[in-house]
């Protein structure tokens, strides 16, 4: 019988043969190893415990612990959910499955209806009675051509296995019905522990809307009941958190991928919260020395060719358009190339340096439609960018500025957790970088230096530097515990170059700038995004859509009372509308509440005799009276102060 | 003899030769006539007045009197430059020439460097001496073939006669050199009395860029001393009003058609114009009950399609963009569609009626890259858009309430110079229209009885309104005296219908909304365009880039106590700044005019001591000492009311 060569983690190398499983070596290890073991790796890919290995490789033996652990454990409800699935809908299609270390999920396709959320729990059911009955799941391997046959009645497997480049293909079966899996699975159903099912979604099959939509069934599994409690407590407040989920509910924008995947529309309230922190950015930046600008959207492609963005970022860029006589315009990727065309539009002079060029860009980006997201990740951005150009001398006060500025920014909207790296060139490979090592060792030693006088904890990331030069990233958690980089501070050795940027120096000769590329805030997309998920929606009196909500006790008697009120607050800048629906008072001020609006004002015989008001802070139970001319001192303040409680 | 049939404008007809010129036609009618005559017109064509006729038409004889007089003149100076410069220049050649109701061109490409402005005077005096010396400029016809045979040394000639689809081409001959003309001409250049070579510019060949440019010749003619000399004043009246030289001046903006024909960049001076404005009338509408949005400047084409822009409006359209998937991204060439998606994005009910929806609205449009003209014709635009969704019954109330806006606006920029045009649908020919009499018919009526409510003084055009609705355009006179619509409040029924909007009425049922359309200032671009025009760059205080600057009588002694009043005033939110570089004061003082900042303080020894400052004026030649505190509220005033003396 034919041998194959198995390696351990070890690094020892054993013979087996080649109808052995995983199962089979495991217990040639250890009997306890082979007891616990849910799935064999080889070479890296996950195989099921009982499929003969069949050729040489590196094997490991999967246990319950670690993520390949739960991948398994996953793998093995989805075949289960695909099989109670067919036992309730016997008519039922499957596109792709999926198990791993997020959850898993389940695509069907109902022909008379789709599956929906109600229909979750009596899937359950059939899938736990699985469990109960120990149901065995048992494993039959078919080539290709087999394979194709017996998915040959549904369109999306027979497309699946057609286009796979695999030799063998899984099918399971459970209770007499027999399943396709792109994953492996547990032998028998009584291992599986505690699951759940989620959500319903729809998914297009192979992630193209030009493709059906199929129904996404999403669940998760765990090997103990406080995992599952915690990940399910987890998931519930990142649904809390969920900027798309609170975006709809206080409608701030939408996303219709009919009209436009990736292209957000800004309802009013959303537009409102974007002007707000447009105007705070351009205006401290403006006070702080910075030039804005405008520049287009759209550039002759020749620009982007010259900057380099053509050769090594066209995949990220969208389509040129041909606008006849050898003119080919492009959406502009990034706004780097359209600030120098500011900086080189005169001849400099040192005198001028440092020169902070400013700009709310609009740019483009072509990102695939699966990997759109709400506002995280569109197509059409907003960048709060700026590009500074300075002597090489300039740097270490250029970046100490940019950077006193960024932490101004990130108390005035209460941003705390964040972390510095600090990424330099390859001190052993300095010939993958652009040639320039005074550039290069007098500007590492000056940020660095920066960051030492500002007392500011850093890492240091030796290799991390982009080609053209070092940088600053700082790090922020996003609510649900995500690194995202907020804000960056890049030195830039190489565009000045292409570009033949000069500065007359004092000597009256023509010298070589150092660019500055930062952003503050990111873009104006993802920054709300980020602000909506880590305020839960409750935007500070600042930035709020509806700033201050008044409801008369009784719309007759003190509707007019509120309406003076509301007319001397909006001449006073405040966001304020009446609510004159007239239902229920504890209706309205639920409402409110549901709403995130920072005051709720009640008014009504009592408030409306000596002008004063009751005010209710979102979030609080108690209301407090007050004049109505001390509220609004009280909210102008809180509005001054970005809301910051220092 | 051939004879041919010549209707006169009286309506007679009469036979003439074939050979018949049209002197010879002017001769038959009176002797005077010949002697005025200076060209023939058949069937609307200019014709040199020797040339024979050939074939029936309708003949008019053209004296000095009005434009076509004016522009055989004009074709004729033409004539005897090109032949002055072949005199100054043997081996230049030619491109197209041009002479018209607004002067004439001559194209020219001379190998060994270009002719400049400076080569105008010698050029000038060569045809002058023809004029004096009454030399005569005869005639001859050729056919294609030996027109080709004549030019072939020259490219630009020899593609002009090869695409021409002419069968005669006229060559002129004055002192010995002969010259292609596509303009007829006097048979002496005695006749010509006034005329100047005004400037030199560059021209690509037929207006690609991917042809040479050739250096165009500018120049104009009269009958009389009077005229030339009132041209030559309004043309520098022009030239001092023109915003492109203003534009460049004082460093408003650029384009680069290397980098982007049409697409302007805003310097910083242009941008704080521009956000000042923008700011402005988001304020200004958002206190008038708008909700402003942002929407995506791509939309997938079908959007365009339903609306019916890609249909009907296409040839000013981008080219759409692949996407893969089947998607094609539309730029947008206009913002209604994104409205539509707003307003549809929710039920609307009755109560929510009207919806203002509005938005500065980037929109690309494809123009023809010689019709570009700095920031009045440009291919990417911001527009001061917005759309109201009203019931039938809302309209008059509504479209005064929009009317008013707009009156309130033009006072704020002190824009007194327009006039009212209310459009119909032609009563002879409704069915031309959108099908809804009750529409058309109450709402005419209803925009009629608005003008009159308010007092205002209309024209009424019928069969002017677009086929989708009645219209208000406010005609506003360019400084140059050019009409420009620079606001417009448009009734829409159509979209409504293609995108199948609806409210829910008071009676439970939906019913369809009527859309409006209104602008207040237009695009950014062309606004700002005519405001540099009408306030010929001395933009009022509240606008101008910088408002503010200090000049230190001595930058040593007294640029400390400049730099405490900048640093106080810019904490008002003044745009102040302190000149630093110590060169005389009357330099200094007329720098600052030049730039037409709107107040210079000279502050020195009397001022330090007693903190006070010497405030000149833009535009004033007097200055007035005052307490610095009593400036900063003098200023704080003037920019709260636009800079209004009311």
């Amino acid at each position: 019988m034919a041998e194959i060569s198995l390696q351990f983690p070890d690094g020892n190398k054993k013979q087996f043969d080649a109808v052995a499983t995983a199962k089979d070596v495991a217990r040639s290890i250890a009997i306890s190893l082979a007891k616990k073991a849910v799935a064999g790796k080889l070479d890296g890919q996950l195989v099921d415990l009982n499929a003969p290995l069949k050729h040489d490789g590196a094997i490991e033996i999967v246990t319950a612990d670690g993520e390949d652990g739960l991948t398994v454990l996953r793998q093995t409800v989805a075949i289960l959910v695909k099989a109670a699935l067919k036992e309730t809908f016997p008519e039922i299609q499957f596109g792709p499955e999926k198990g791993d270390a997020d959850g898993f999920y389940v695509d069907t396709d109902k022909s008379d209806g789709q599956v929906s959320v109600d229909d979750l729990a009596a899937v359950s059911d059939r899938v736990s009675a699985m469990i109960s009955q120990k149901a065995e799941i048992s494993l039959e391997q078919l080539n290709q051509a087999d394979a194709a046959k017996a998915v040959a009645g549904n369109p999306y497997e027979a497309k699946m296995v057609a286009d796979s480049e695999a030799t063998v293909f899984n099918f399971y079966t459970v209770n007499g019905i027999r399943v396709l899996s792109e994953g492996v699975s547990f032998d028998n159903a009584g291992a599986v522990k505690f699951f759940k099912l989620l959500s319903v979604a729809g998914a297009y099959f192979e992630g193209k809307s030009s493709n059906p939509m199929l129904q996404r069934i999403y669940g998760t599994a765990f090997y103990k009941q406080a995992d599952l409690d915690a990940d399910l407590q987890a998931r519930q407040e990142a649904r809390e958190r969920d900027h798309r989920v609170i975006g709809n509910d206080l409608d701030l924008f939408f996303v219709d991928p009919k009209v436009g995947a990736g292209l957000p529309y800004w309802m009013p309230n959303g537009a409102t919260i974007r002007r707000t922190i447009e105007r705070y950015v351009i205006d401290k930046e403006v006070g702080d020395g910075y030039k804005h600008v405008y520049t287009p959207v759209l550039a002759n492609l020749n620009l982007y060719k010259t900057s380099g963005h053509w050769e090594h970022y066209r995949e990220d860029m969208f389509p040129p358009m041909d606008m006849g006589d050898g003119e080919m315009l492009e959406l502009r990727p990034m706004n780097c190339p359209s600030h120098i065309q500011i900086y080189n539009h005169h001849i400099r002079s040192y005198r001028e340096l440092p020169l902070r060029i400013a700009e709310l860009g609009m740019m483009h980006r072509y990102e695939k439609s699966g990997a759109l997201s709400g506002l995280q990740r569109v197509r059409e951005m907003t960048l709060n960018d700026g590009h500074t150009f300075v002597t090489l001398d300039q740097v270490q006060e250029e970046f100490k500025k940019i950077l006193t500025l960024i932490m101004d920014v990130y108390k005035d909207f209460n941003i705390t957790d964040y972390s510095f790296r600090l990424s330099y060139r390859d001190p052993e490979n300095t010939e993958k970088y652009f040639d320039d090592d005074e550039m290069w060792n007098r500007s590492q030693s000056m940020l660095k230096g920066a960051m030492d006088d500002l007392g500011l904890d850093y890492y240091e990331a030796e290799g991390e530097a982009a080609f053209y030069g070092p940088k600053l990233d700082i790090q922020t958690k996003t609510a649900l515990g995500n690194d995202e980089t907020m804000s960056t501070i890049q030195l830039d050795f190489m565009l000045p170059d292409r570009f033949d940027l000069n500065y007359v120096g004092a000597d009256g000769e023509d010298h070589r700038p150092v660019m500055i590329h930062r952003g503050i805030v990111g873009t104006m997309e993802r920054f709300i995004a980020y602000l909506t998920e880590i305020y839960k929606g409750a935007f500070p009196t600042w930035l709020a859509p509806k700033q201050v909500t008044i409801i008369p006790v009784s719309d007759d008697k003190y509707g007019d009372y509120a309406e003076s009120l509301r007319k001397e607050m909006a001449a006073a800048g405040i966001r304020v509308e009446v609510d004159h629906r007239g239902e229920k008072m504890n209706y309205l001020i639920r409402d409110a509440q549901t709403h995130k609006i920072p005051y709720t004002l009640v008014v009504g015989e009592h408030e409306m005799a000596d002008k004063s008001v009751s005010v209710r802070k979102y979030g609080e139970q108690q209301s407090e009276t007050m004049a109505a001319s001390a509220f609004v001192d009280e909210i102008l303040k809180d509005i001054a102060n970005y809301s910051r409680e220092d």
